[in-house]
């Protein structure tokens, strides 16, 4: 089964499952928006998209009360197209171990979302991050998604893999394969067997090529639409990885693994 | 025509040929390399081609020879193929005028080449550029390619801009199209007809089709491989632009036209 391993919801909703329709892909796993960038006609309203996002992330709007409502609407396009989406259900940085706790059993258990993210830590705040791995622990182990393309670091990265170090019963995804640290995440990893690596945001072949032949099962075929198309990033995979079977792998069976689907 | 508007040296050179075979493109415009990394099997090995590379951009290797022998190399490859390859050739960064423009009439316009690149100033280096401008003026408004992906910040960017503007003759290829500030590069360009856009390392296909839409006349498909596969490249143009005179213009038009192929 092909399964995009990441994307967030796009409007309208026909539009994203007619791009999945193209692109062959048979179940999303979907996340939560906070903007709609898919909807800019032109680079300054696809501006104004961003600087709502970038007020969410930076506290300037109410990252609760954004999340909640993403939260409510990802709900109901799960539920419209339950053979085609798997939810992941987002939570707001700095929480509490208790309020993870609260927030995991309230928004995300009881909406039978299979994980947590996209987490975005800002620059030298991955160590935030720890309560939420105690708490899903306590939840159960639930997978966490992690962005780490720019603003991370290195330094961020090694902060957040000591996180999946110290809690190895938690799959971690590391979004975006690290971004222009990919080379270093790869090495980083070698050793902690609960670490994904998300193969979107592809700004060289090179780097999903090393990672799908050093870990054919642990590497995760995602989109991340709107932002990129789910076509065009299946169809890099498969220009890039010669191994067919390995190739059905990445492009779903690691995740229905990883999930149990 | 299909124009590849930027890629390396590859070797061994049979590879390259074939790899713009499977992607229908007729001419590439090829660029010198100090490294090799195609050639490396694993990730030790990658790491060690990118080590040799940030020692020759450091100054820890000598970049003026290491960029003669690249010439060198780069004459002959395209000797071997004349009707497949135009040169552009690489200079070392920091050269006053008058260097600059002994090193252009002996290594450049000697060996018959077009333009001038990949430049890769680091972080807070691009006002270095400025003796280069003056002297590809003084040589025939030769185009510069430069590298505006990671170390370079928004900030640098702006000042590379200030050059175009300045140097109103000279066609600057912003390499990569300014990477994570893309959108910034996308606004900043409006009033700098000499300024094209390179469309490689795309992370996310949102910045190439915006740039297009934008820019049709201004746009350059391009590869950069090694670093990427030129049919990955192509065919996420092709699936973004659904304009075909559009996307047959950034294909290679363009580039023709700016290069007088």
């Amino acid at each position: 089964m092909i399964i995009d391993s990441h994307a967030h919801v796009m409007l309208p909703q026909e539009r994203q499952i007619e791009m999945m329709k193209q692109a062959g892909i048979e179940r999303t796993i979907l996340f939560a928006t906070t903007i709609h960038p898919e909807t800019a006609r032109d680079i300054d309203e696809f501006a104004t998209e961003l600087k709502n996002l970038y007020d969410i992330l930076n506290g300037r709007k109410n990252p609760v009360q954004e999340r909640i409502a993403s939260t409510t609407e990802l709900v109901q396009i799960v539920k419209n197209n339950p053979e085609k989406y798997i939810g992941f259900g987002p939570i707001p940085l700095g929480l509490s171990y208790d309020e993870n706790l609260e927030w995991i059993e309230r928004y995300i258990l009881a909406n039978h979302f299979k994980g947590i993210g996209e987490l975005a830590p800002g620059t030298g705040q991955a160590g935030k991050l720890e309560p939420l791995f105690q708490a899903s622990h306590e939840a159960g182990d639930l997978p966490l998604w992690v962005h780490t393309f720019f603003p991370l670091s290195f330094a961020d990265i090694k902060v957040l893999l000591g996180l999946a170090a110290k809690y190895p019963a938690i799959p971690l995804i590391v979004g975006h394969l690290g971004g222009v640290n990919w080379l270093d995440t790869l090495k980083a990893v070698r050793e902690l067997p609960n670490v994904y690596l998300d193969l979107s945001a592809t700004f060289t072949t090179v780097a999903p090529a090393f990672a799908i032949q050093e870990y054919p099962e642990r590497t995760l075929f995602s989109s991340d639409a709107p932002y990129a198309s789910p076509l065009v990033a299946r169809s890099i995979l498969e220009q890039i990885v010669p191994d067919k079977q390995v190739l059905q792998e990445v492009l779903g069976g690691n995740i229905a693994r990883l999930l149990n689907l």
